[in-house]
């Protein structure tokens, strides 16, 4: 008899930045890899957070088995709260990670989920899946890639992975690991596309250690070191080098304390007792003699870092001597709040370091060199680039080809494509929905494209409401039209618009035949296009109209 | 007696990309050196262009004697139609700028300005002022910087520039002329900081020009290019290419047209007869014997290159052997929207090259050992650094200092400051008014930060308009309460919303003293808090509350 067939469907992540999940599927059951969410693109107005759409398995659910997260990035968990009152199923994950997660879900009220911890080398049996932890470096703790045994044969999904020889063992990519996995045979390896652009390899976690140790030596100061409050990796090395100075240690902020003591909890960090001392005591210590870790790194604005900058924090000033780390990388679409934070700590007279001008950055994803190893030691039959927007994924899908991947064994999947694999081998086959949910307040994906349209309109030039009241019986106007407006200016200069826009709508009401039943109707659409007209023409501008006509 | 004292004043410019002005003042003499846009910054809803805040000119309109511009590009001349309508003077500029500078008067309706022309190496009286026009390299055509003889001593001025050797004599930057100003002695470099972090020199156009002599080679379909209408030298670049390869050559794009066809007519550009053909007749040739120049290289959403990438072009349909190149920066803000074009494109089948995958972009300004070359040829007795945001600054600086230049030589000004130079040397002392005016549609300076904060609060969950019709004598609701809404849903799964909002209101109207004779405006308080907490507490969303209470 023939091997079940397996099919894998990317639900997101794949033609995109964010939403990372991953369907597997085999005999009846499905095992989800990841439940990323998505921070709101420019046009998304207003949107909190973005979602994948889980029709599918919503309409599957009686298969869906397990969850199966391979860190603790938000692209990857962020959406679980949402998934799990659909689908409440088991969720596998590594302590760090369950840790993060439990915490997420309690923030969302999610009911008690079953979180299943797992260790790398490990196996799980789900279904007609075994599935092998692997442990990979990346830019937060105790992430894993998967070794998932099918009916069809061994996928290896890398998760978020870089390779970086200068980590210490438990945090290295274990590439003895994929090496085996190539050894017994892969039939189709999943792998992280972010990087598929740069050339050579990521710097070297040795290189960014010593450039931050020299910025350590030349402080003459204290140190506020701001990063993401998951990167436990870069925070014990920072603990490390405050040690070295015999310096108090200050974690300022809410996800940084909690991941801080997760990681430590676990064994991941370790900071010797007497050492971490709490924000107000600060002053009590020479400055020289203080490391201050916050977040904000990305400019968010109402972050520890932002209101330091601004000189509104409630207890740091900045002084001359102070040094700022921004540990992280500029993020496109953050670059210009970033620099804002950097230009106004400048103006204090701070000395600040970022990566624009110092390696204290490394990314957490593979470069070209690090993506041929993987694809060397795991040697898959077919290859199927994940984890990037659609262009990373060509050029991932080309650097596979050019080791020796066949093109008719490169799947370029996009989001909903199902990739079935069966005897005879692979192929893209048929679709399943899929898409972006928005997650507005409470509301999950009653926000769509016209809402968005019409927040786009009044973001511009505003809304213009104008009442006007009719006598219902001779269509007199007894009242208005009266004018409210909001992100529009009836300013002093603009003084006489008041009163010709009043003018201009009048003049629209003797253009109506007063005896036709939709008349309100008329006079509506009347007044919204003359006002348009009348606004655009005198200013330039296209304010909401927003015509109130009540008849009484 | 001494010599008469000199003020320079940044008015834009310093502490920011664009805006770049700086006004020149001896002798009640005031000469203005450029008068630049800033594109809206991403929380100036609705606004075209942001222009400096010229009250310091306006109060001295007497004194100004001219405007010279450095090169063509926006920051350096896009505020000259609102300027020249407050001050009319004569403007001083090389050809190609002038050329520009013509096209945009008119399209801004300016009345005929005196426009001078000049040349490199030409000097020009204005006042007790004179100025040496010199030659500098940048990615426009016909760009100088300045040498400004004052009655203090010789101020250089570098305009935007970067060194290449690889350009051929006339688009080089005359370092033989800033070498003389050396030895002549100068008083103050002003010199430009956009690449103040930038290690290294910049990328040469040779080796710009091989990468793109490859990525023709190996194209086997046409070739589009979107660049910069302004940037001659790279569209020189392109049609020499393009005639090697034997191809036709497609200009689309009206700003395109004009900047080609002005260039050609100042020979700074040579096409030869035939080549040029026009849109409409690009299926007439073979694939491989097309080049198409267009706009849109920064993501603009209306330009030819997007609506190509979505398959809206009304004339050009992506083909698979299509080469798309992306011939500019990924200017930080823009990364997305370019990205977005990439994307499609790849998902097209085009090949697309673009400046993270590959050097066919180099950038028009220094790098940190171009600049310090700056600072070795002429020697200056002080140093401002200017065109940059305040990091930048801060780095080149640093770098002067490096150089030689003293810390108090060094003066880091922001706009508006007064940097005043008399026989006892230089230093900061008072500062003017300055500042960014909003341009919105035909409103210059209208807009403010209430407008923009209204228009943000619109933006982020829309508006609830509530009408309320009362009885003028009694205060019972004749009508009402009546709601209309824009980016905001009153949606199906919503549906209670709309029902419950009403009760709100009523009950809003029993807690009233109807007999207080400001009764409308507390009832108009109390329905605004009221909806507000409602919407909050419900569905955790903000709508503007736009309450009408009227009394008939």
């Amino acid at each position: 008899m023939d091997s079940s067939p397996l099919k894998i469907i990317p639900l997101g992540g794949v033609g995109e930045i964010g939403l990372n999940m991953t369907v597997f599927e085999a005999e009846d059951a499905i095992v989800v890899v990841d439940a990323g969410l998505m921070f709101p693109e420019d046009h998304m107005l207003g949107v909190d957070i973005v979602i994948p759409d889980f029709s599918y398995l919503r309409e599957n659910r009686h298969k869906v088995a397990a969850v199966v997260l391979t860190h603790s990035h938000e692209d990857h968990i962020g959406a679980l709260p949402f998934l799990l009152r659909e689908v409440n199923v088991p969720v596998y994950a590594t302590p760090f990670t369950l840790g993060m997660v439990k915490n997420k879900l309690e923030e969302k009220n999610v009911p008690r989920a079953s979180l299943v911890p797992v260790a790398p080398r490990q196996k799980e049996k789900i279904g007609p899946f075994s599935l092998e932890f692997v442990r990979v470096c990346h830019s937060v703790a105790d992430g894993v890639g998967l070794g998932i045994y099918t009916p069809q044969g061994l996928v290896v999904h890398t998760g978020d992975f870089k390779i970086s020889h200068g980590v210490s063992g438990d945090h290295a990519t274990d590439l003895a690991r994929f090496a085996r996995f190539g050894e017994e045979g892969v039939l189709a390896l999943l792998s992280d596309s972010t990087n598929a652009e740069k050339e050579g390899y990521t710097l070297s976690e040795e290189g960014v250690g010593q450039v931050l140790e020299a910025v350590f030596d030349a402080a003459c100061g204290r140190i506020i070191v701001a990063l993401f409050a998951s990167n436990i990796p870069r925070i014990a090395r920072i603990v490390d080098m405050a040690k070295k100075r015999k310096s108090r240690l200050v974690i300022s902020g809410r996800s940084l304390e909690f991941s801080v003591a997760l990681a430590q909890e676990q064994g991941l960090l370790s900071i010797p007792r007497g050492m971490e001392i709490d924000l107000e005591a600060v002053d009590d210590y020479p400055d020289n003699k203080v490391v201050i870790l916050t977040t904000g790194s990305q400019g968010e604005p109402m972050s520890a870092l932002a209101r330091i900058a601004a000189g509104t924090h409630k207890k740091i000033r900045v002084k001359k001597n102070d040094t700022y780390i921004l540990s992280s990388k500029f993020i496109p679409g953050n670059e210009k709040a970033i620099a804002g934070i950097v230009n106004s700590l400048f103006s204090r007279g701070a000395e600040v370091i970022y990566e624009k001008i110092s390696d204290i950055h490394v990314s957490g994803h593979a470069f070209r060199e690090e993506l041929k190893l993987m694809l060397q030691l795991t040697r898959p039959r077919y290859f199927m680039p994940i984890h990037g927007e659609y262009r990373h994924l060509v050029h991932h899908s080309r650097l596979a080809r050019s080791q020796g991947i066949g093109p008719d064994r490169v799947l370029l999947a996009k989001n909903g494509d199902v990739v079935r694999f069966n005897g005879t081998g692979a192929r893209i086959s048929g679709s399943v929905e899929t898409g972006r949910v928005l997650v507005d307040g409470k509301g999950v994906g009653d926000v769509g494209n016209s809402v968005l349209r019409e927040r786009r309109a009044l973001s511009e030039h505003g809304a213009v409401v104008v009442v006007l009241i009719l006598d219902a019986e001779t269509g007199v106007v007894m009242h208005g039209p009266r004018f409210t407006s909001q992100g529009f200016v009836f300013g002093i200069e603009t003084g006489h618009l008041l009163d010709d826009a009043a003018c201009v709508v009048l003049e629209v009401l003797e253009e109506v035949d007063m005896a036709a039943p939709d008349r309100v109707e008329r006079i509506t659409a009347k007044v919204r296009n003359a006002l348009r007209s009348y606004f655009s023409f005198v200013i330039q501008r296209r304010p909401v109209i927003l015509p109130v006509i009540l008849e009484v």
